[in-house]
């Protein structure tokens, strides 16, 4: 029986918890600072207040200021961070961890040097571990079409464990896939990175479908606006395939699971598709961003970021202008605050997608 | 202006109106034998009943009997009937087309020969029409993510014209084309049609992820099934590539509207969806079908015709046995009666798309 003790207690750490437990194994879950009622609540009755499901048998729970304890002999860990607290978590992680780790990352996310050089979330959060116990452990990711509260109840998910070493990878698979958790390996480490971030932006774009219904006040109209998302989600997986392309990756990895699978799920519903909605709607960004006090809007945020290292890319001529108009449009629209207008005119051309 | 002659008066051929009205030409819609009521309401009212929407100004309607009126000098025709109309138009175009005609096909679907290679319905349309006038016409087909009630509305919509010969699918374009109906234009004829047939039958599956939840009581669940229905694009999106390369064509093409995109609005709901749903929940395809009688089921039809193809390219060693593995389980369903049950670790694997 082993043991993942995680940092972090959202929902899909603690949604990981339910194949852990099927196979015979544990789970501690650490809270971060925003987590306390989380803990709190699992402590007491065993229900994760979010997620409104009962943690499996055995899965412990720690407040923050016992991480130390919860840590200590963890041979396999995980960051349960979202985006925006991987730099937060590495800081935690070169505290709590010890040589010979294996580390699994799960937030979707990038981050870019002052080149617009891509950085991996899995890399970020380890280059906090001082460099003579990080050279000692590994680190893996889970990509992939997964709402949490559906792997928690045992719907049929199917994901990705990418880590440069595949051994690495299948001795993480071994622990957690079962039946109803399909789990695939490979060495695309960065271009399932790539996937996992740039899914979330377009997944905004999806939003707009409903949001331009609301503009003409036909949000209840007979005729809906498939036709415009689906030319979105069209683009969207080009753009994605270019992305593996810039990183000198496969673009092959954006098919599937990783790209045209995780995209589809996301495009689905969640907080990121009710903002893009709302800037649907006529809203500007920052006026959806200030009607939803609170919410992490990850795919947003990814816009900025991929669209900020875009202009860096494009200036370096590692890529061309005309390259990504849809990322371009949607970087134009989150980051400044420009009004939705498609270019549809520059989709799908010249790329041999037609 | 242009006089377009279209034989069918379903919804697609109605909403092409639109457009086509938009740029200062003319349809002229003439009812099949089922088409009859419609024909009748369109001469009374104006209102297509189906779509319950007005036809553009100018907009003439006729009855199958004043068919050869209509059809009269007519340079420009289009096969507005479905899938399973094709050779019936094509015995009436053997008919009713004169000598340098342009031909217009915009039914989904596939014919296979003895060998099992494919047909494509433009060809097959045209097959009837005695070889010294067929000669002399083109034929091009409109393929991408395009609900033709959304069109009829002027919902902004992103489609492919195919023909082996661009300048004339540039013409069709030119006539068609608005500053919401966005038209692109190919020679990739027929990966452009095994994408929209195929497309089809993997929008089918998309019903099992709330048949399943049906199956469970558990429709009205805080959970819902989008992983499930994600990892099946994913494979869905893979084998659309797939069946480009089966014959010999780009398998980009599945990628884009074609293929991606135009799968991702069949799934989003229809009738298709509907009966996938009904066998997901547990019943057989065969008692799925008894309980939506009268219903064409596009999609289901599909399934058949592409798995026993299948069979036989899989006999002659142009597809491998493991190749298609979500075709051939759709196919056992839809074809041989058999329960869901998605071989998911077949999915994937080896194809380098993880």
């Amino acid at each position: 029986m082993a043991t993942v003790v995680v940092l972090g207690s959202g929902i899909m750490a603690t949604a990981l918890a339910t194949p852990l437990a099927e196979n015979g194994h544990k789970m501690k879950l650490v809270g971060t600072h925003l987590d306390r009622e989380i803990i709190d609540s699992i402590k007491a009755t065993g229900i994760h207040p979010t997620l409104e499901l009962k943690v499996p048998e055995g899965t412990e729970a720690y407040q923050l200021e016992e991480a130390e304890e919860a840590f200590k002999d963890a041979e396999y860990v995980m960051s349960g961070v979202n985006s925006f607290g991987v730099e937060w978590a590495g800081e935690q992680f070169a505290k709590l961890i010890k040589p010979n780790t294996h580390v699994m990352s799960i937030a979707k996310g990038i981050r870019y040097d002052e080149d617009g050089n891509f950085l991996f979330l899995p890399d970020v959060l380890m280059s906090y571990v001082p460099e003579e116990i990080r050279k000692t452990c590994s680190v893996t990711a889970i990509v992939g079409p997964s709402i949490a509260g559906e792997l928690a109840v045992k719907r049929h998910t199917s994901v990705i464990f990418g880590s440069r070493d595949l051994e690495i990878a299948n001795m993480w698979r071994d622990m957690f896939a079962t039946d109803y958790y399909h789990v695939w390996t490979s060495t695309e480490f960065e271009a399932l990175e790539m996937c996992a971030c740039t899914k979330n932006c377009y997944a905004f774009g999806a939003g707009f479908m409903n949001g331009l219904l609301d503009a003409l006040g036909e949000a209840d109209a007979k005729y809906v606006n498939f036709n415009y998302g689906a030319a979105l989600f069209a683009q969207a997986t080009i753009e994605m395939m270019q992305w593996c392309e810039v990183i000198k990756a496969d673009p092959k990895v954006a098919i599937g699971i990783p790209g045209v699978g995780d995209c589809f799920v996301t495009s689905m519903g969640g907080r990121n598709v009710r903002a893009g909605r709302l800037v649907g709607a006529g809203m500007t960004f920052s006026e959806a961003r200030a009607k939803m006090p609170g919410v992490t809007l990850e795919g947003a945020t990814a816009i900025v970021v991929v669209g900020e290292a875009l202009e860096k890319l494009t200036a370096r001529g590692v890529c061309k202008p005309e390259d990504f108009p849809l990322l371009r449009h949607l970087y134009q629209v989150v980051g400044h605050d420009q009004p939705v207008n498609m270019p549809w005119d520059t989709f799908f051309e010249g790329k041999g997608y037609i």
